[in-house]
């Protein structure tokens, strides 16, 4: 039977999602962990795509092929016994043999969130990247509507050996602040690799004044990463939801 | 000069506000060290009153005697660039030689979360308590409505070699549920050892229908401990504010 996973996670003790070399400090790593003790064999997840080291999940979405006689309800208490205390299963489903996470995810959706306080928070510290500032939020908003839509985003790429096409859709940037806290909503068909944490590097640089709004299209058309903002860090990053069709 | 403090703390990693015996692993402790740093000579802290091992503070207040040349922008910047990422000190303001901390607080507020989803919350983990229950929150009301009030708290405290006066006054309690957080916010004059633990705990039983709400009044009569409910983990307990004349 084909699973389907929505799953929360505090990612600052990970290596990202994707299980990589001989670290077993990864989400997907943890899952299949659990996951072959319920199955009683290796059972390989796959997740909606990558999220960097440090970087958060509330909906990552995930699929699995195994077998067991649990119900999806068993199968979700299971493995939030057995996970660790940063990581939750918030829902298990059935899905139908060809499904698959990465392949048919249509829309996702980021949320970077930067602590405004001129003192830092320390109940989202681990969440939120501080930057004691004030941000002009409409020069931001008319950049972000510059970068809204289907371009070439080498640019903001943070992968310079990237062989695919760099092309990709953002369907929507929403940038709201709220008290202390500045949020930057990212939804589109997919982000290249660090391009949530570039994208927001650049438009914080727009919001302190260091680089004008309309700037945007010559960085998208110099298809060059020199030419966008720093990456901000990853802790300040999550993965908000996933959605097929 | 006496210098009055606000002190946010995420109190996971500490034993509490108070310093005690060789432990420098308490927030008293930690504040003491970097004052001793900008102040060339040994500082010491008065808080408003102690916190539990592993309960937070959003606004502990907190008064030292000390000179230095410095502002108290300047004072600030120095205790956040010294202290741990878990503490932030929001405020700093010289106050009357005679204010004390403890000795003229008026009123203190308290919150204990609980997160009643049925899945764990990874987010705000170390910040509640998770009971994954539905509470009938119109029982509770009532139940706090009878602990309101200028009592003997005797039943909810919880060192029972307690010698000072155990009356104190509950100015209100609030019960609310916000999505998958129920909120108890206690404020009052004075809270014994535990008691807003234990408060919570009893509170929590005729939430889930284990106690009638008009036994509270037998509770307080029987100026017993074995009489109130158990006391909840401190995690979820959170001293959010401290009011002074």
């Amino acid at each position: 039977m084909n699973y389907r996973f929505i799953i929360q996670y505090d990612g600052t003790r990970y290596s990202g999602w994707q299980k990589q070399g001989n670290t077993d400090q990864t989400i997907q790593g943890k899952l299949e962990a659990v996951l072959e003790k319920l199955a009683g064999e290796p059972v390989e997840v796959h997740g909606s795509g990558r999220t960097d080291t440090g970087a958060h999940a509330c909906g990552q979405a995930a699929n699995a092929h195994f077998h067991t006689e649990r119900s999806c309800g068993q199968i979700k208490d299971f493995l939030n016994r057995y996970l660790p205390q940063d990581i939750a299963v918030l829902d298990v489903r059935t899905a139908p043999h060809r499904f698959h996470s990465r392949l048919n995810a249509k829309q996702k959706t980021y949320c970077y969130r930067i602590h405004t306080g001129q003192v830092r928070d320390v109940f989202t510290r681990k969440y939120t990247h501080h930057m004691a500032q004030d941000f002009d939020l409409e020069a931001m908003r008319a950049a972000a509507a510059l970068l809204t839509g289907t371009h070439d985003f080498t640019s903001f790429c943070g992968n310079r050996r990237f062989k695919k096409s760099p092309v990709r859709t953002i369907t929507q940037i929403l940038i709201e602040q709220k008290d202390q806290e500045l949020q930057l909503w990212f939804t589109g068909d997919g982000f290249l690799q660090n391009m949530v944490r570039i994208l927001t590097g650049t438009l914080a640089e727009v919001g302190m004044g260091k680089r004008p709004a309309d700037s945007m299209t010559d960085i998208l058309e110099a298809k060059n990463r020199e030419a966008a903002g720093e990456a901000l860090p990853a802790q300040g990053l999550t993965l908000m939801s996933v959605s097929y069709e």
